[in-house]
């Protein structure tokens, strides 16, 4: 048969080029095995509610009555909802005329953008312009935007953390951008050295690339740390000395988990410093209703929030947006209402206190035993997940299992993890998914599963750890630069 | 002050090349005038609810159940509740672990695409595989997923018809690809002509592009003509012949205003034809849940089925989807409520039935009152809005208009759409936004205002236009191509 005019040969290089590992090898086996009828703990990608979270009530009765606008005329209605949560899905629909069956403006419902604009008004003490919030289809959605209109070129270069969080190498693999790695410190906690940023911008200058934005992700994801005043204030004058666009992913900010190291905005740290430096910076801010306590990741809400920016530039991003007609109204919604939740007096504030505490106390709980967990493991260190929801540990391989890798035609961390999940069912992302130092491995899993089933999972880790180590054993394990 | 980093001079050229007129000056100033206290008439876009359309009751029962399971184990659901609402927002919970909260696999729900492919096997009388079925958020973004695959860099060309959706004219700059244009025929009811086709992909061939694919859109928007078998025939041959992929744009299906032309999908009409024509062509046919009677735009739901595809490529644009992890969940089930509605015998059916007659008779009586009205008013020529939800009148402007234009700096269509929106608040979108033959001049509205309101828009048209063709009138009124 003849060559198809859509032959995997022929696509666009660029698509053909992008990996994605989150969903990749792994995780294509993963749901093979789930087909045959073995049993998989997912915890390849951060799906709160896949692993059993349940929804907070307050949020979902307004979305129920979004969706069922008719339930308000019946007399019934209070018997199944709270006052509260009827007259919030009121106001919801009379912010988007035709509710959420109509498109709405191509940045997001203008009431919703209000209600981003106060909470970050209430979360740094410093103003939100709402024209300047766009809401996305999720975080991700969001940051294709601004790369798509960042990246002009194969010459144009984002800086992004290493590990990194694959979104941001096959986005800007997808749009022929140069991804510039800069390595986070595995030693100091996976801390960003701004010295060791320096060296890449120069290096990657050296090779004629123009070095245009910088990517952090705060909380860390893979790595789980949270940035310190210092590091921001930092990171914030490094990139007004080098002309670089700041990209703030902060989609985990309310995942933290130490009371010592609280999440601080880059907005915020960016306004303390005052002008000019306040004025200085063009920096973009993402959230999203996936991650926090909310954990609603398939109704796909999320906000960027562009500071300092040229209008034209902001206009331009508009025009992008309207081509897909409006994000998901939905999705808007939700982010309505985690950013702006029941308050001390309403009728629903008690229940969602409540829900909401105990979905962090647990995390906190999981993120505890699960580098406890690995720590207690031979050839394993782990850092401690001080905030998102992901532990990352250093796999020390022998080099009898390297070998082995290398005869299978895996890579050593995928062969590790492959073996993981055929063992025990356990589906995480091998290290080389979000970059490591060469030599180095890693796996990255969720602290997500049910906080009951976590000391089970662990101890079966443990015990397919042991096995591995033992069954590739050699004279000397291999010393990583650890 | 310096320049930005992110100037507007300094964006991606692509980016700042696009156009993109349904949302542009039109719309712009329409909500200006709105924020100003103006009452504007949006027929800028087909948005359904937004102009007072009330969703189905059925489907935003069971989205509700979806939003709230926890309603399901309150005794009092069943007054607020039918049960068939409640067995089917059970069914999608167990669907997807997690439910409306949980990522889903990056092509949708699993049980989803199997309720579309039984749908499009009731539909054309063949099957169709789900795994080669992409649930997305829209069709518009699977239209963008799928050109991203195609284009590889400015030498590829998509034929377009003109006049076109500028989804596709915007994708395809924003892509960095080449739009080949192809002529409907207005005099033929903006029918299909496969020589001027023809012509086109030849003078395309001898500026060096290669042209890789070709667009239809059946019913047309905004020329609302329903395609002939005998003419998807004639663009299927074509298609094989000059080897291109064919992107079928379906999303009107339902909407279908006259009996003795009914929707053929594109599928059927290549399945039909049997082997080895069956096999040889490439398709993509685009479906949404934004249009026919459900109208739900705002949920952002879409699919798109590939048909003949190397099972490579369907991979890469599953990396490609897994990227942005997954569209959204309510989205998804909106789509299986469209495509499985309830059925005689189901308690719902006698409801849903009369709810979904009663707007599609009333869009078909809406149809007529507003390509009447056109051809009521002078220098206005109509056709008749077959399918779709689109009337794209041509308006021949006397001279004097267009001088009047070239002073204000405007195109005349812009002109004549500016002072239509001023005068009375009917906010249109020009010809020149789709495309039109040169020295011809058309305006895009949708039949979408409420039928009782439709009797004094088109009166309040008819009156602006008089007095526009009054204050402008010439000796001799320019004589335009039709």
């Amino acid at each position: 048969m003849a060559h198809k005019v859509m032959d995997p040969d022929s696509l666009n290089a660029n698509v053909k080029k992008t990996v994605y590992a989150v969903r990749g090898e792994l995780y294509l086996r993963a749901s093979e095995l789930q087909k045959e009828g073995k049993k998989i703990i997912f915890t390849n990608v951060g799906n709160p509610h896949a692993l059993g979270q349940k929804p907070l009530t307050f949020p979902r009765q307004v979305m129920a009555l979004c969706q069922a606008p008719f339930l308000m005329d019946d007399p019934h209605v209070g018997l199944l909802f709270p006052s509260d949560a009827i007259a919030r899905a009121k106001k919801y629909l009379a912010m988007n005329t035709g509710g959420v069956g109509a498109y709405s403006d191509s940045r997001g419902v203008p009431g919703v953008r209000q209600e981003v604009a106060d909470f970050i008004l209430e979360r740094d003490g410093h103003p939100s312009d709402p024209e300047t919030i766009f809401l996305t289809d999720g975080a991700s959605k969001g940051v294709q935007q601004v790369l798509n209109a960042l990246i002009r070129n194969e010459k144009d270069g984002i800086l992004v953390p290493i590990p990194q969080y694959p979104l941001y190498s096959a986005t800007i693999t997808l749009l022929g951008g140069t991804l510039v790695p800069y390595y986070l410190s595995e030693e100091a906690n996976w801390g960003l050295d701004v010295t060791e940023l320096r060296k890449s911008i120069i290096a990657a200058r050296r090779k004629g690339i123009t070095v245009r934005g910088l990517v952090f992700i705060n909380p860390g994801n893979p790595t789980g740390q949270c940035l310190s005043e210092t590091n921001l204030r930092d990171l914030i004058e490094l990139c007004i000395k080098e002309r670089l666009v700041l990209m703030a992913d902060e989609v985990y900010q309310q995942n933290i988990y130490q009371d010592e190291r609280p999440f601080i905005s880059a907005k915020k740290v960016l306004m303390d410093m005052g002008r000019p430096t306040s004025s200085a910076l063009e920096l973009i801010s993402f959230h999203s209703v996936s991650k926090g306590f909310v954990g609603e990741c398939g109704q796909r809400g999320g906000y960027f929030e562009m500071t300092n920016f040229h209008p034209q530039t902001v206009d331009e991003l508009y025009k992008v947006a309207s081509i897909s007609l409006s994000p998901n109204v939905n999705g808007q919604i939700l982010m309505g209402l985690m950013v702006k939740p029941p308050r001390p007096g309403d009728v629903s504030y008690p229940l969602y206190a409540a829900e909401s505490q105990a979905i962090l106390k647990s995390l906190r709980a999981r993120a505890h035993i699960m580098t406890d967990g690995f720590n207690d493991c031979q050839n394993i260190v782990c850092n401690f997940t001080e905030g998102a929801m992901y532990s990352f540990p250093q796999v020390k391989l022998p080099k009898a299992a390297i070998s082995a890798a290398q005869k299978a035609g895996k890579t050593p961390d995928v062969f590790y993890c492959l073996r993981l999940l055929e063992a025990t069912g356990i589906s995480t992302v091998p290290g080389s998914g979000f970059g490591q130092k060469d030599g180095t491995f890693h796996i990255r899993t969720t602290i997500l599963p049910a906080e009951k089933d976590m000391p089970k999972i662990m101890e079966s880790f443990k015990k397919f750890n042991e096995d591995f180590m033992r069954q590739f054993a050699d004279s000397n394990t291999i010393t990583s630069r650890l």
